[in-house]
């Protein structure tokens, strides 16, 4: 193709962009080419009801009436970045200001992820066997959760949990859903005071110290992201629970011992398909053969597809949200584990995501002094491209409740947890 | 082998080897191979304290005391098939009374699975790909189910449901824990009045007329043995059901209309692993895709394994027990289904089982009468034998809840179900 194309804008250009002041080429007059090529995007995401508008203001949509939003695309490279790969460009282009949306962004992703499809590449298929080492698993989870605690305390709950909430009723606030959702998993497992739990991937520690405070219990956490280890260990201490919780900097394939319940919450995404089965290992080693129980909370699928290549160049690298199906065949059954209860959260996520997302942009402009425009950005996007993942059932947020296949259950029926709450809400 | 092999017992024989006036060939002395394979048998079976006695009384089991029971083998024939084919030869011996079990049955088998391995042989992977055709479908049921309401009136609950029970309390009795598992059903479908709902594979119609009588839908029920389905509709005309209830002999696979509610209890067993997908196709076409929903209750597995050999050749052909991988990956995926909820119900299943052998107990003569002693034999062993894989979690019950894939699941939280039971219990 012969027609030149704009150089990047470089990050110190967004502003100009984004604020009107924009490069005198931005504005010059589309071509029949890219008009073409903007009515063709335009019909593949028709259903959708957005309207695409090319940087001088042309538009194939006529009935912006009903659009619930507009993408403005600033440039041909945009453009045709957006033929080419709409999954990666979209989120490239909208992060470094090349693309910007008019209206309100959740509802705009969302009307987009509708008419999408699932799919598995060969390209997909040849990356997800690439495994997570240890030192790719400690560098994935450092780049995201160890931005900074100050970073996550800007627009996460009180106790920083980073997961899935649980709003028992729907008029609970974002505090009281995650404690909600922490008890839950705690009813779940039925645990008794003096009963040893691990959990693995406890992120800043809330888990742990509402089972220890709670629960009785004496927890062995463990995490590769020292930021959340220090926070975690401080917290234990200064709440009085450090004699029952033990926080350790260790990967989950090196954990040892045997505990009477085994609980990972927004961990199992990160293992990568590649290591579903090591978490086998793990499972079948640590759980108690008779009476011990297990529970695997995480962003699963209803048919095996890799996360979007800007969620994992961006987000989170190395991360593979598995099928119920994946889970059950390469962890649950070589661990030797029985499926007792499995619960789909998915709108309890999409909520989460929406009062996140609220919050992030409260603190919007704090984000951007210290992380910068490009970083807060991504963010935004992120946060409510994964509503929108939520909200149309894109993604799936499992919790599957297991046993050591022929054991008792830790329960006659599964009723009692969702009468008898051990904290008030 | 030059041994002689004893000529096999025909059922004629069989009063005589139970009621201990055997043939003078059994009560011969047995030989050192006889005692050498009984010992490698008794080896084999070790941590199950089952004792092996041979024709003679002698044994290689040197602490009766301990032992839950002794399995009598009555012939050098009936010894050679244990060793050769266990699974199969113990059902076919014990049938034809060439074995028999001292001491109570069922913790006898019991212990007997509890020291067995779920295999999938290479036979079994070939015998697994034979479809059921329609009319094999027509035939297979027609074997188990037209037996003659008669004979299951014997000893099932009052309403003739002969699937799993929900125990909702230890103490309730067969009949209410039936109802409580149709009412258990209904909630998890959020059933609300005026509502289409597909049955497929509606046994006697007890959930059919419960759906139609307490939740006031309308229900359109298929079903392929016409003993069930004429018992069915003379029920529903008698309790003045009749114009919200339409029974028809129709394979699943037929079946047309687009519903509120799809439910399936009790027959996905049936299907065949290579016909999961036939299901897909079926759920695909009749849940109607925005708000409906379907819940599929079936015995199944931890990993694929082949039925028990016996239970194939005498009570269920054509029938496999699927994985949640299995279904998942075969029937939801394809049908645009996401999981909802998961339930397993394995226990509940063990203690109905339980309640089915103390009233089949009950009605053994009358059986044997009507149906021979062969007969009666087979279903004391069937019985026995599915309570104990149920017990020792070689087999699972689950319900599955799910629905087209993005649409909003039938409640925000699942408590409701439990709090709210529609019947008083």
């Amino acid at each position: 193709m012969s027609t030149p194309i704009r150089p990047s804008i470089e990050p110190s250009g967004i502003a100009q962009v984004l604020h009107g002041d924009r490069p005198a080429t931005s504005v010059r007059r589309a071509r029949a080419f890219d008009r073409w090529l903007v009515a063709h995007l335009q019909r593949i995401i028709t259903p959708a009801a957005v309207r695409l508008e090319l940087w001088d203001g042309s538009s194939p949509y006529d009935n912006s009436a009903t659009a619930v939003g507009s993408v403005v695309i600033h440039d041909r490279r945009t453009l045709i970045g957006l033929a080419l790969h709409p999954d990666l460009q979209f989120g490239e282009s909208y992060m470094s200001g090349r693309l910007e949306v008019r209206g309100p962004l959740e509802p705009v992703v969302e009307a987009l992820t509708r008419v999408s499809q699932p799919h598995m590449s060969w390209c997909d298929r040849v990356t997800l066997t690439l495994p997570n080492t240890l030192t790719a698993s400690r560098r994935n989870v450092h780049g995201h959760y160890d931005l900074g605690n100050d970073f996550y305390r800007l627009w996460l709950d009180r106790h920083l949990v980073y997961t899935c909430a649980y709003y028992a009723n729907e008029q609970m606030s974002l505090d009281e859903a995650q404690i909600a959702k922490l008890d839950l998993v705690c009813r779940k497992l039925r645990l008794c005071p003096g009963e040893r739990v691990l959990e693995t991937g406890c992120g800043w520690g809330a888990l742990a110290l509402h089972m220890a405070r709670h629960y009785g219990v004496h927890v062995r956490a463990c995490n590769i992201s020292p930021e959340q280890l220090s926070f975690a260990r401080e917290r234990a201490a200064r709440e009085g629970l450090a004699d029952r919780i033990e926080f350790i900097d260790e990967d989950y394939r090196n954990v040892t011992g045997q505990y009477d319940a085994f609980v990972s919450v927004g961990m199992l995404e990160h293992v990568g398909l590649h290591h579903l089965e090591s978490v086998a290992d793990v499972l079948r080693r640590t759980i108690r053969p008779d009476g011990g129980r297990g529970l695997l909370h995480f962003i699963g699928r209803d048919v095996p597809c890799p996360l979007n290549p800007w969620i994992r160049r961006r987000i989170f690298p190395g991360a593979y949200t598995p099928t119920v199906a994946e889970v059950a065949t390469h962890t649950l059954a070589p661990a030797g584990m029985s499926i007792i209860d499995i619960e789909n959260l998915r709108l309890h996520y999409a909520r989460t995501l929406a009062h996140w997302s609220e919050r992030f942009a409260l603190v919007k402009d704090r984000v951007r002094q210290s992380y910068g425009e490009e970083f807060e950005r991504a963010w935004e996007l992120y946060l409510a491209g994964s509503q929108a993942a939520f909200a149309t059932g894109w993604m799936q947020l499992f919790q599957i409740l297991f046993i050591p296949r022929g054991s008792a259950p830790p329960s006659w029926t599964r009723s009692d947890p969702y009468e008898t709450p051990r904290v008030a809400r």
